[in-house]
């Protein structure tokens, strides 16, 4: 791990106190880069995923052409069912689906725990190209789904607002829910540790679907998981937690040995802060959607952000990820006022 | 309005505190109940609303098959934007839609503010019909979407699990939105004017989507235009404010003159009460789709909500519309236990 030209991220991550926060964006490879498009347009989902060099291509740019202080390996939370011989299909512009959703015990009694440096052998790959093409520009952040948002994709089939097929199945069938989140997490320990010793210097955990149950069911079905998955890693690599809409679980999250939390929009500075009981590092929580703000407003809400997080234990982030539409202009200039603050001198 | 035989709701919204909380639910006429799926069979969405017989028919039909406390009349929020002269269509198993959604400041400009006595007549019909149905049984309740949760729909033009476009719209042409949301507001309080004199006992106010903005941009796009209404309301009924994912807000509601605040589930009943003062009504907020949970453990949770609620200042609901396939004996079960509190005598 290291040294980098640029070690911000890792600095901020270890307490230290550098003189501006680091900055990277949630989906930084995304569908709002014009090249980005052009390889989508050539390459599906999953083979871009699968392909070390596309991986490799897409993870740079965003870094190159933004100048972010991060690089986020170009990956896909839902290779881990994949690699459970869970057949999860991509359809552009609707997302996920299964043709055959897991929903009963016996479904999920016959799904192995992989042998993911076989099976997943193509990820540790793409982060040995990656690492080899940034140098030592940027440290590189690797990430999985937390069990409970994959357990909403294999059980619902598909995306959804409220995956109420999957809290169904949760709720009428804990049994072999938990099951199922146990074969999940099991299968992620193995997975993210393979990362870690491929490269990865930092560990992302996103819970996309945490923030829809109750406290109580989200320490039942979600948290339960996450918090073996940091353990496991906590020795080895800095973890972020980021779960959204789990404002009501940050409590939780900042007793556990994760390294810094990611919060969304819904929670004001100060809230966040005090919620996390201010003693990780935090990192967020720009609304993406505030990216089609004009860019004189954008400048100002990242400075005012940074005023009220303070410098000190804070990533620059947004609070979810980069909205398709959003024009690359006002995503640079969401990083360039985070790089020029303090913007007033 | 009343005296009703049954009058625990309105007794509770007066802040008396009868034996045990009332209970109803959101979406209580919905699609899980088997003789509302054959009336759907035979009548499209929006002539189920704007056919008062047909409304009226839906509007009892919970109330008599669930012993419910309370009838809300059978609607939909999008007939105060239809009455605007928007035309929002209704597409079965995918919702809402607009082939001409609004999007800029000239189409705004040409909407006008209807004669709701004229545009919305049926509804008022609607009401005097179930008033005469229901007889001195229980109260009904009527209702209306939020400013911001109709310029959602209106301005993305179906539904959206984030409705970026309805937020690019307001952040990037911010005076266009005001003029619309004014617009709607202005049409929202005529509205319901009208539905009180008609006979609605108590005004319910939907937020479905308030939960997608930062608590700044909601108290800009959102709040400010449903105090505005509570504010023409307050001294002719009581009014339930309901904002999903709003929990940030709970504090700006508490201070208002809305008589109670309906909560979702991912707010405990401690911190529900803590973020609202102690001071209002609460309603809500058993997870919906824990109505999928074995009927027993149903009964236990509602057992446990009421005691941490407490049974003063407090209505028994779910936290959001009951869910398509709930089956109705769980829905029964719940609003049982409700009524048999305390169960342990």
């Amino acid at each position: 791990m290291g040294p980098y030209q640029n070690d911000l991220l890792l600095r901020t991550l270890r307490g230290e106190n550098p003189s501006r926060p680091p900055v990277w964006i949630m989906r930084q490879a995304g569908r709002y880069l014009p090249d980005f498009m052009k390889l989508s347009a050539k390459y599906d989902f999953f083979t871009r995923c699968q392909t070390p060099e596309l991986a490799t291509t897409l993870t740079l740019m965003p870094v190159d052409q933004l100048g972010l202080d991060a690089a986020i390996l170009f990956s896909d939370i839902l290779i881990v069912p994949r690699a459970m011989g869970i057949q999860v299909g991509m359809r552009p512009g609707t997302g996920p689906y299964l043709s055959s959703p897991i929903r009963s015990a016996s479904a999920v009694k016959k799904l192995p725990i992989p042998d993911v440096g076989e099976s997943l052998n193509y990820v540790m790959d793409a982060i040995a190209l990656t690492k080899r093409a940034l140098g030592d520009r940027v440290p590189l952040i690797g990430f999985a789904g937390s069990p409970w948002t994959l357990l909403c994709y294999v059980v619902e089939g598909k995306g959804s607002k409220t995956f109420d097929v999957a809290k169904g199945f949760c709720f009428s069938q804990p049994k072999a829910a938990h099951a199922l989140l146990q074969k999940i997490t099991d299968t992620t320990i193995l997975y993210l540790r393979e990362k870690v010793k491929a490269g990865a210097d930092v560990i992302q955990l996103f819970d996309s679907w945490g923030g829809l149950l109750s406290p109580w069911d989200y320490r039942e079905f979600s948290w339960s998981y996450i918090n073996p998955i940091i353990e496991a890693l906590k020795d080895e690599v800095p973890v972020i937690i980021f779960g959204k809409g789990c404002w009501f679980a940050y409590g939780e999250m900042a007793d556990s040995n994760a390294t810094a939390i990611g919060l969304d929009w819904t929670v004001s500075p100060e809230l966040g802060r005090s919620l996390t009981g201010n003693k990780k590092v935090v990192q967020g929580n720009y609304d993406p959607a505030r990216l089609l703000s004009p860019i004189p407003k954008i400048k100002k809400d990242v400075e005012e952000m940074i005023n009220r997080f303070g410098t000190h234990r804070y990533i620059a982030n947004l609070g979810h990820g980069i909205l398709p539409h959003t024009p690359v202009e006002h995503a640079k200039a969401f990083v360039e006022a985070v790089k020029a603050y303090p913007n007033q001198g």
